[in-house]
């Protein structure tokens, strides 16, 4: 590479990687109490530098209208006193977390007297790439600093001066306590191609983490030479068996499609049984109308809502994000969990049923991170799993799937004494 | 994709693929007992077989010159009565082991009453490459079974025969007991372009074990588009800390060095602390010498043995999987982790040391799948860990890292019963 300005920007982006790499070395054997107060020094921090980031963040607002931002969007960028606090208090909920480095995991003594424990470690080096909301980049400073990883966080361009304030602050903490300054860094540019070295980096980052739409995730999955955790939106089912206590299945399915549209664990399906199909859909019909909800309808689905549109195979394939619900009318169980794997994302899928043998087919078959049973979609969540903070849901079934907290972002390692043993 | 050879072949293997997904779901909820019972019933079919078997490797053995074998690789190949007996016993003690599948992880009751399990599945479709003993090939289908798992073997051209032939046998007993012949197939050509096809199905395969040279591997994880688990060989160090008893130190570096040279676990670099270094290395030079192995010596290291061969840098980078062994001498325990992470290969590497803290902070420091204290760094495999049986030693630390026997074949799914229960 020689020193026109891309070979400026690979060489910038390699010094941040070389700078994590080093510094993920001492944050592995970091004391927790010592993660523990940068936090929770950091929590303080941002809130007696409220003016400092509120300032930062006008910089952003003043570029969003250039970058094409919603209204709403612009909404979401905004930062206050009290939307600091919040950001404090998220920090301080992952400080209060238990520390999952250095947790044996297993231990046995083997005949002849050696010792083996199975002992969790840090991955290493997590490089982080996320839309545009500053929260992010404090969570997920946090949830990596926790869990003993260094890591480097590209963030969307919108909020990029208020990202490079908020992490120049946890940074400034952390150098009050000795760790150094690559545990934690923010790519600085907005360049696109930054992406594109740092996913070349195999050598220094053990795990690449997209948060955003699926093309950014199929990109990265396609060009990164490292480990990916996918978390891509989630096109979500709820079955109605022919069991189900109908007054509930409404309950849940509203719940389940209109209580957040734009979130990844939000219905995008409905799945009927033929049964109960003619009872239970003009009733769904209406309330999901009344929400506001668009049904695009199967032929047999057609028959109990004439007025629906008519669905295409693509709509059953689609993750809507919005008012918008795919339904199908299905001859059994076992045709609702074919449907769900061929044209769900493995993400999160309800049956409602008051049918033991129902549900204990559906958990089964159905090859999704969560299975939910007489229950709404929208709980497959870190949070509300009792994981603490994530960074995200996998929608990948290798290293770790669904929500990923702390423990997903660790791995292990094997530590044999013996007492001068050889293998014979 | 057209009709021409390459379009069959591409076609053939989309096939296996499609075989191996669609067997997987029924794979993932198959009884403990009829795992069990085809494992033990494809040992007794495989002794029984023991004629047609030996044949079929004839036809192996009559190729071997061919492919350039040495008598080594030949002898290795052959199998006979004794050898068929001993893959036999290999299934046993796999059907032996518990079985992975159905056990909860974690499981939690949520305020409000939602109770949610982490139930651990299978992984789906494994992707198996590797070179020629047949014993993998039955060994390889044996642990997938027992994990749930569908497997496509690519065994090594050298042993086509014999593993087509005791895969038959297998897939036999599996659809006497009514499993599908998707869940163990082999692919039927040694068509290089097979592998490439197979690492493009990230649709059908949920990981790709390659087992092999540097190279194979390289390529499997260049290609492919699925996630791998990689098995390099390993760079494995020995250090001898300034408290070591150094007759101890030469026993397990002998040991680690030269009970088997070939395998991954073999120790290739010797590290030496310089208070001990003018009284240990020439006596493990002597030591080491009787057993044939040549020195290659850094400058420091050269004091204490003037006739070594001066060792380059790398050397200190090789696998030399022969007897060859690189020295060099450090000026302390941390030059000694910091050389070890950074020219080692992560796979094991071993402290000999009296002393407790030097102990603490190598095991600490050194990044590796294993870190062996006052123990040879041959013990870093899966059945003396009382893993059971192995189908390769992880040098990644994402998803499994060293050993991977039937757990590391598994992932997890999260099951939520509610009664009713909606997020508000």
């Amino acid at each position: 590479m020689n020193a026109t300005n891309n070979g400026g920007l690979a060489a910038a982006c390699r010094k941040l990687g070389l700078a994590a790499k080093a510094a993920a070395g001492d944050l592995a054997s970091l004391d927790t109490e010592i993660k523990n107060a940068w936090l929770l020094r950091s929590a303080e921090r941002l809130i007696a530098s409220t003016d400092e980031i509120i300032t930062a963040n006008r910089a952003d607002l003043a570029a969003a209208p250039g970058y094409g931002l919603t209204a709403a969007a612009i909404d979401r960028l905004r930062l206050d006193a009290d939307r600091i606090e919040g950001i404090a208090a998220g920090i301080r909920q992952i400080a209060a977390l238990p520390d999952p480095i250095g947790a044996v995991l297993e231990g046995f003594t083997r005949p002849g007297g050696l010792q083996i424990v199975k002992r969790r470690v840090p991955l290493g080096v997590v490089f982080f790439i996320y839309e545009s909301r500053p929260n992010v980049t404090a969570d997920a400073a946090a949830i990596c600093v926790k869990s003993g990883n260094a890591v480097i966080l590209r963030g969307g361009k919108e909020a990029l001066h208020s990202s490079l304030k908020l992490v120049e602050l946890i940074q400034q903490v952390g150098q009050e306590l000795g760790v150094p300054a690559g545990a934690v860094q923010l790519v600085p540019t907005t360049d696109r191609e930054a992406v594109g070295h740092f996913l070349q980096m195999n050598d220094l980052i053990d795990v690449t983490i997209p948060r955003g739409g699926e093309s950014l995730i199929r990109r990265v999955a396609a060009e990164a030479k490292m480990p990916v955790i996918k978390h891509f939106d989630g096109n979500c089912h709820v079955y109605v068996d022919e069991s189900a206590d109908l007054v509930m299945a409404i309950r849940v399915l509203v719940n389940a499609k209109c209580q957040r549209m734009g979130v990844c664990n939000a219905c995008e399906s409905l799945l009927v049984h033929r049964e109960v199909a003619s009872e239970f859909l003009p009733r769904a019909a209406t309330a999901l109308r009344e929400q506001g909800i668009e049904l695009r309808v199967d032929a047999r689905a057609a028959a109990s809502i004439p007025d629906g549109v008519p669905a295409t195979e693509a709509d059953f394939s689609a993750e809507f994000l919005g008012p918008i619900l795919s339904i199908a009318v299905v001859d059994s169980l076992r045709e609702a969990c074919d449907h769900i794997n061929r044209y769900g994302s493995h993400h999160t899928d309800a049956i409602i049923t008051r049918c033991l043998r129902a549900a204990d087919e559906f958990t089964q078959r159905v090859d999704s991170s969560a299975v939910m049973v007489n229950a709404s979609t929208r709980f497959n969540d870190g949070g509300v799993f009792g994981l603490g903070a994530e960074i995200g849901i996998s929608t990948d079934k290798f290293h770790a799937r669904g929500p990923c907290g702390l423990k997903e972002l660790t791995s292990y390692k094997y530590i044999v004494r013996g007492d001068g043993h050889i293998r014979t």
